[in-house]
């Protein structure tokens, strides 16, 4: 098939290479250029925009950072509906608004084209080894249509919903995710100071019901939790706690630790830590109590 | 060996059972009487105080609620140390206050006793089942010498520090397991009031960054998240996170998300489900939203 | 002069009043033309949109629900914007999202018509006795303009900033106002449940640090808080509440106890009490606690 | 009458001053003995313990940082009830715990001395000037018995209800207080990163609903809020509200509030600010914000 990508970052990088793995025609774009080098030394066409992309595919993938720029990538005056034929799909693998993605779904028909969500849970270690689960919101024909090439990308496509559940179901994970994430900042920064030593500590907690993918993932084992390189963004979060804050209030859940976790963001971001891993959620504890956590 | 076995509830009846099983003397006392019966048709000697599970012992193994209980039965007039003799040890598996537990060894120290702390991960099936994690606080030699009893009872022993260190890594355990079991209420309810398949979501969750043990074993992938039938009770997860909140305050670590959970356990409890299992964090959810979370 | 008054609710129609008290030609609409009523019989004009109202004023006063109402009202087909001459000055005294206002008064500029932001403290109550006082945003030369029809419904008027300045510190006042409340909310039913002499503890709370606007107004020394009448919905609340938790957002100020106060507020929503006083903070403390905290 | 008084910090020199200036017969001591000199001066005798000034006096004044000091002063070897004779009164003014300070009435009464609970409202300024107000538990009797000597150092004394009654409304007071406090701080935190004029925005706030004691006694119109001398220090209002989470916990209230104003505490604490006044809340945002709220 004649595959578009839109968005060579971390993820889309690793997604093309897999699409270009199962043997699609690939065209890729990128707001930086340079972005595309390894796809396109792989094999994919560069077109120098969204709209150039949609005149040669069937299929347009999307992998951007946010509602902004989905916005501008699908309605801009050169954006992907500008080039579409009737026919074409575009599936958004962005963690977007459930809102946006149903108000692009509806512009995008207007025009005969299938927009469909499927953000993805497996970070950029998932995305090139194609292992991604997909969580896909749309009718049942787009899904089906779709999971051919979300198949090449990942190991698992869940048919959450119509168009936006996918979105829906995403943020109510990174939600979760971030809150975990937080709860073991918590632990480990009262085990620091106590003078716990923080290798049995994590062997602990790893071995009962306080264990989880981000202790285990983030915190493995040997103590070692990296250097802070991400991995996932604190801005990122911050933009997928919001919306998932805003999920809440639109339908009226009170979110207290959803909440909560979304004003540590904030207060990470004001303190310089915005482009670093989440999981420097440690740094103010290590800062205050003048310990060190990371071992 | 002569093991005493003092509070013989749902932990400690299967660690009971586990000590008879490797082939130890086993004396044993609570409360209840009739909660002995298993153990004693097993082969165990009931005594009717803890002086006299002490005088028959060299080790005595407590399994009591809280604080408030051992200190009772280690101090009282009928207590432990009124019977214990001079190189007797005791270890306390129960979750305790870990300021308690060394005033206990401190008492116990003068009487040629050892006391040291071994709280537990694993809950009731895993007592049963002899594979429960102990956490030990106490000196080497201590910590050597009851290495044998505690293998017979479980299946890994963490030496964690010096008296009461058991206890702090236990608390810090179960504080981010009840924020993890928030963090899934919160996004469960999400879920459930955007009319998501929460079996779906569940299996959404599961496979990437948000699952954890909380998850996987409280909301099981077939949707059925039990009868809250504890399980862990509402009740002991508000002492053992009182305590934790009060280790953060006694050593200057802020816990913002324990504190939360907290409090949610004292609405818990304001509201009627104390005797219940912790996944009764849903209820206020269900009630107040008019949903149905459990599938 | 001849104003136009846009929004006949508690607030709206106290306001107008005291302009047509003050001797100006008053011209007004409300979606609702029953609202209009009081003010007609005292010597207003009807119009049926917000056009005419334009057409037929040199100022044009709002007061709305909210951003979508206003946005409506200014930028809409039959809108303030397609009637207004150019030199005509529009007054938003809504509490209003600061982004929106500012966006507003850009479309207004390039008409020729100059828009500012004028919230309001003091209800109705205030409203109706002409002390209100406008915080009010936009540049010099337009406020110095406003203040003889604003002094004409108000006792106090503060320049804050350029325009969208006056919304924000608005929002500031309604974020402290609802955690005040709160506050009071907490105290008084702890004290409900300690069996405390509810009148008794008003009166120490109100003679010291614990003293705030709130306590005295809402809950006066008599004991009586009235029956949640509002007042001030919580509607109304979680809308500006949600607005100054966006503000915190965009400039990167984490708010805990604002955002607090926000989630109790989806809460209070969701137990069906959107509609009522948000004294009505105390229901949920009441259920649960089985006490009576108003008395 | 004969008068103790121990403890001449703050408060006490404050209240001592005022007793000797009713005409009374004072005894003093502290455990810093200079801190008595003022007193001395004034006509007061030294005494050189709790024991010897009960020994001396009708009526014992305690003015104690809290529960530790003054249990010890009460029940130690050369403690009040060491001394008191008979038919002695002991008005502990402290901030206490309601739980303690009934106990120590239960050890008073057996040996036939009366204990009551009043602690204060108005800081030292209050103290100085003669016009604290007083909460005060105990019985009728009682209470009436100690009017006279309140009412030399206060302008009003208010009977809560029995032993520990007292306390318990004082600590809601500083829960309310506290909480007050932080939702200042976070207003004007959000206003100044805005670029707001915070004597605007102090007026503004001043003006209406949001207005509060401690808004206009704390952060005068002025715009001066001092140097963080306290004031009411950060360690104290920290163990106040520590008290009143543990009351919300013994009688089973959530006070989510009040506790995330307490992990507030702590988090000063941690950062250094402990000895300063609570209005050093405005500090953490200033580093992290990079802006000055202090004007």
């Amino acid at each position: 098939m004649k595959i578009g990508l839109i968005g060579t970052g971390k993820m889309g990088s690793g997604m093309g290479a897999n699409i270009l793995k199962a043997g699609h025609e690939l065209t890729v774009h990128d707001a930086k250029k340079t972005a595309t080098d390894e796809l396109v030394n792989a094999g994919a066409k560069w077109a120098n925009s969204p709209k150039t992309v949609a005149q040669a595919s069937e299929i347009v993938v999307l992998s951007l950072p946010g509602p902004a720029e989905v916005e501008q990538v699908v309605l801009g005056a050169n954006g992907v509906l500008a080039g579409a034929k009737p026919g074409c799909m575009v599936i958004d693998t962005s963690t977007n608004s459930p809102s946006l993605v149903r108000r692009l779904a509806g512009a995008a028909r207007e025009k005969g084209v299938a927009l469909i969500d499927a953000p993805v849970s497996g970070e950029m270690q998932g995305a090139r080894a194609g292992t991604l689960t997909f969580m896909v919101g749309g009718n049942k024909k787009d899904f089906d249509r779709s999971a051919a090439v979300l198949m090449s990308m990942g190991k698992a496509i869940v048919h959450v919903g119509d168009v936006g559940a996918g979105d829906e179901a995403k943020l109510i994970h990174n939600m979760i995710a971030q809150i975990n994430m937080q709860a073991v900042a918590e632990g480990m920064a009262l085990g620091a100071k106590l003078g716990m030593d923080l290798k049995k500590l994590n062997d602990i907690l790893s071995s009962g019901g306080a264990s989880s993918r981000i202790l285990t993932q983030k915190y493995p084992r040997n103590g070692f939790i990296g250097n802070f390189e991400p991995g996932f963004r604190v801005d990122l979060s911050f933009k997928d706690l919001n919306l998932a804050s805003n999920l809440g209030k639109e339908v009226g859940v009170p979110l207290f630790f959803g909440n909560l976790a979304l004003q540590r963001l904030v207060e990470l971001q004001a303190r310089g830590h915005g482009a670093k891993d989440t999981t420097s959620c440690l740094l103010p504890f290590e800062e205050m109590l003048n310990i060190k956590i990371r071992v």
